[in-house]
């Protein structure tokens, strides 16, 4: 087959429909996060039923962007980076799909804490869903400019998304253990902070392919700067 | 390019090759899970440390993996059903170092839990630890062999796994509630059985990813049935 001038326009028309639904999706994952956590903060039910049935957009977008990586795949045949660019699309998207997924989760934890009363005034959690939220966005806009050094900066982050949940956990200890009932509530809390990780994992995983495809180095399973 | 008798037979024989390593790699996988809740349930450290330090092996095979998948991609520029299973293969990649990473946060948790006298008598855990085990086995046998009854199997054994995560979680709470000396081991008991439940969402993504592969129907996003 030979690969006319057309053929090659119109593979990357493609190319960046599909990076454009990616940046729609991460959008959407990225805002069911936000809602969720500050329907936790706010303690308003209403956006945190939003969330509970809201996926619909997500997974239908999920499966869109699924299939226009196969067909991108299948029809054109794409070497080298292109190659490279359509199966880190085709992870990137099963981490977005993910995160919605972990939106939903915080926002279940969300229902049952605010049932009671609050264990206390939440400083770190907000902070860690903006940091998990900042990483996402970075490594999606890493993704579509091939920017290794903003992919590095979320690889980065990272650690500091670990280290709040570390601080979240040893506090709420704390609390569970000098006062029976704060358990319940303080779980909730831990399994948000658990879910907020989870995302800040999925952001890191899409960074870590960005470098892969841009410089076809494997920063996977080394520290960052081994 | 014209493909000749030689480069599919030789394509076959990469994309077995490409199977085979994907069937080492589950079973270093479950594996690791199976020596992580071991360590718990008999509070032998050794067998902790083992998977604590020993994830190096998944990791190696992980990105050869994934090496195997761009070589086939890009040199045989496979199309349609081969398409499928080598993008199918990239994702169950992903799946499985997953796995192995929860095997790793399994043991951390067990490594805390075994410096407290035990919360009781461990049944519900190991148990979920053996389905979580089976559905990786089966979940990859669905993929080799292209059984999508397998598969739903799979997904069918996954409510099992929830509904045991839930019986865990409000046996240990109960703990919790009544005896403040136990809220610190039963934490790690609640966020083992969290990984085990997680272990048995990447066994269902795999059996979710044959299902699509074999009948080209998409399943996910949906009730099983639906």
């Amino acid at each position: 087959m030979e690969r006319t001038e057309r053929a090659v326009r119109h593979f990357q028309e493609e190319l960046e429909a599909l990076q454009a639904r990616l940046l729609e999706m991460g959008g959407l994952a990225e805002e069911h996060v936000r809602v969720a956590i500050q329907g936790l903060v706010t303690r308003d039910p209403a956006a945190v039923e939003r969330i509970l049935r809201g996926d619909e957009p997500i997974n239908e977008l999920h499966i869109e962007i699924d299939n226009r990586c196969f067909t991108l795949l299948a029809l054109h045949q794409p070497m080298a980076t292109d190659l490279r660019a359509i199966v880190a699309a085709v992870k990137i998207n099963t981490d977005l799909e993910r995160v919605g997924d972990l939106a939903v989760n915080i926002a279940e934890a969300a229902r049952h804490y605010v049932t009671h009363p609050p264990v206390k005034k939440l400083i770190d959690i907000p902070q860690m869903g903006d940091i998990a939220q900042a990483m996402l966005r970075d490594a999606l806009d890493s993704f579509v400019h091939r920017d290794t050094e903003l992919a590095q900066h979320v690889l980065d982050e990272d650690d500091r998304l670990d280290g709040l949940k570390t601080q979240v956990f040893r506090e709420l200890l704390t609390y569970m253990l000098h006062d029976p009932s704060t358990v319940e509530p303080a779980l909730d809390l831990i399994l948000i902070s658990r879910h907020l990780e989870r995302i800040g994992d999925h952001a890191t995983n899409i960074a870590e392919d960005v470098i892969f495809m841009v410089s076809a180095r494997d920063v996977r399973h080394h520290a960052p700067g081994a």
